[in-house]
């Protein structure tokens, strides 16, 4: 049987083998609008408005690590697909797959780090599901969350990304690769595991203050697996729209930078937990900006780039050096496992 | 280590050791009504009437037995899950959590048969994930179904069951234990395991054509893990309510009596997948039979006993020779990984 029969590590990766896999098979046999959009959260038209709606299920080995849990990750995770598509998260579902054996003690600090953070992004965790596992058959506990929010009307077109337009600047709200950076430490157990912290956190809040000018907030999402790069590959080539990043503005802390080079990752592909890519109107870019800093996650936030006429479905990366690349869509698995 | 300190695998069966588990640890830090009324599916308030939200994550093993598989199970569970709360099930969300090596060919098998459970039961399955786990870390797939439903004003009390009283009928759609044996006999390989097809199936449009007289219907559960026992004694537990049943009238298959005999285990507490049990209003409990008995998923719907004054909070069975039992719930787990 040849190996392209069976799933492998890389079409979780959230990189160009899962959007084979999600179109080959999901989107074919599920076929309707909402699913083939590939929006965030399916946005879903009721009597009142619009509701969005989302769901993850989270994997995250291991499952406590510096900066967050795979309890807190399912939280912000969902709530954060939300509020990337300009809905104002209200509800979640969690349905937790334990293995038996599995800690009550650990159960509980996960459960309880999900209602912290609940509480912090102001959604309530409404309906649930508890299933349990033989020894040996999952591995300690993966968490699904789902997600609804209203969605007010001035912000329908957010998902969507059909108000991008040439000029439109990109801000990123700091630094990255910080999530993809903690795990690793906690998984090999490296000497500077307690010093990288995962930017694991609620996005709404920060969201919610840029958007009372929804018109001027044309697109965002959430750099998770496959990180920045992935994300703006994908958005240059659904929206036949050109990009132009300058590494240098790329907010990139030293210790990740560090850990990139000792094993060969590249932080544009590194996972983010905390960290939305926005295009705003180029002319609101400093206001977006500077209202982006008021809050405690966009202290950091900084222009990276902007949407351009030319070179279309292409990310083109200005290096620091000087030199000019076209940004790839992730094609592997960096990895696995991440959230 | 004490083995209260770790989960077993009885706070997976939905019987008393689920319920402690999620009063002692999910209820009491995601604390919030929705959650606490312990619905089927959370009924949440939006300007425009009421939503019903629910979710499940799906372990079951294996994965494909007679009658259905892990992804039908999926859909069918969900929707049935927000039918007996009385809401008309309209979208569903899937998480996949499959395991490295995972034949393609049984993916696309599984998710075929999601979209056509789908299409039957008019449900549009609009955003979904995929992780991928090494080899060993889970086994084959697991699925969760998030899903959400229309609830009209007219059918509110049914999740809430607080219209019910003494006289009240109740009925169940057909014969139950079908889906534990199935599921019993792929699992052991059993020489009947063709014979036996689990009855997993989409009750919403049953469920839909008696309620054109909401009022009458009382209270609604599916009888899933756990089975019609385990219903009936939530409900007369969490009512404060008599039941009276007679055995000799629930339906039973000669084959899952017979398996029952041989494994010692009892039909009432089998796992059901396509088995409503419903209380109705005792004046029109034949009209509801009538009406059900119209539909192929309730030609052998019957009313096995009904809601009494006296011995709250106890389910009396009067057994087929002649005796009288207290029913209690499922105290550890029959079947581990039934759904």
């Amino acid at each position: 049987m040849q190996k392209e029969d069976r799933i492998l590590l890389s079409h979780g990766s959230g990189g160009k083998i899962s959007h084979d896999l999600i179109s080959q098979i999901f989107v074919k046999h599920f076929s309707n609008v909402h699913l083939e959009a590939q929006t965030d959260s399916a946005i879903l038209k009721t009597s009142e408005g619009e509701i969005a709606f989302t769901t993850d299920s989270y994997v995250v080995d291991p499952i406590f690590f510096t900066g967050g849990n795979i309890g807190k990750l399912a939280v912000c995770g969902t709530v954060n697909d939300l509020a990337v598509s300009g809905a104002q998260a209200q509800f979640l579902s969690c349905g937790f797959i334990i293995e038996e054996g599995f800690l009550l003690e650990d159960l509980e600090k996960i459960v309880a780090s999900m209602a912290a953070e609940a509480q912090k992004a102001g959604v309530k965790i409404v309906t649930g599901d508890t299933k349990v596992v033989n020894r040996g058959k999952c591995d300690k506990v993966f968490i699904n969350t789902a997600g609804i929010g209203f969605l007010p009307k001035s912000r329908h077109h957010i998902s969507f990304a059909d108000t991008i337009m040439p000029g439109d600047k990109i801000i990123v709200n700091g630094s990255i690769g910080d999530h993809g950076i903690a795990i690793l430490a906690a998984r090999e157990a490296l000497s500077f595991r307690t010093d990288i912290v995962s930017d694991c956190a609620p996005l709404n809040g920060l969201i919610e203050q840029v958007l009372q000018e929804p018109s001027a907030i044309r697109f965002m999402r959430d750099a998770t697996r496959g990180g920045l790069a992935t994300v703006l590959c994908e958005l240059a080539s659904e929206k036949n729209l050109g990009i132009d990043i300058d590494e240098a503005r790329i907010p990139v802390k030293e210790i990740v930078k560090g850990a990139c080079e000792v094993f060969g990752f590249d932080p544009l592909y590194l996972a983010n937990e905390g960290k939305v890519v926005m295009v705003v109107d180029g002319n609101m870019a400093d206001d977006i900006l500077t209202e982006m800093r008021k809050h405690p996650l966009g202290k950091e936030a900084v222009i990276i780039g902007e949407i351009v006429a030319g070179h279309p479905k292409k990310v083109l990366l200005e290096t620091a050096i000087g030199g000019r690349r076209i940004l790839d869509m992730l094609a592997g698995e960096m990895l696995p496992r991440i959230c």
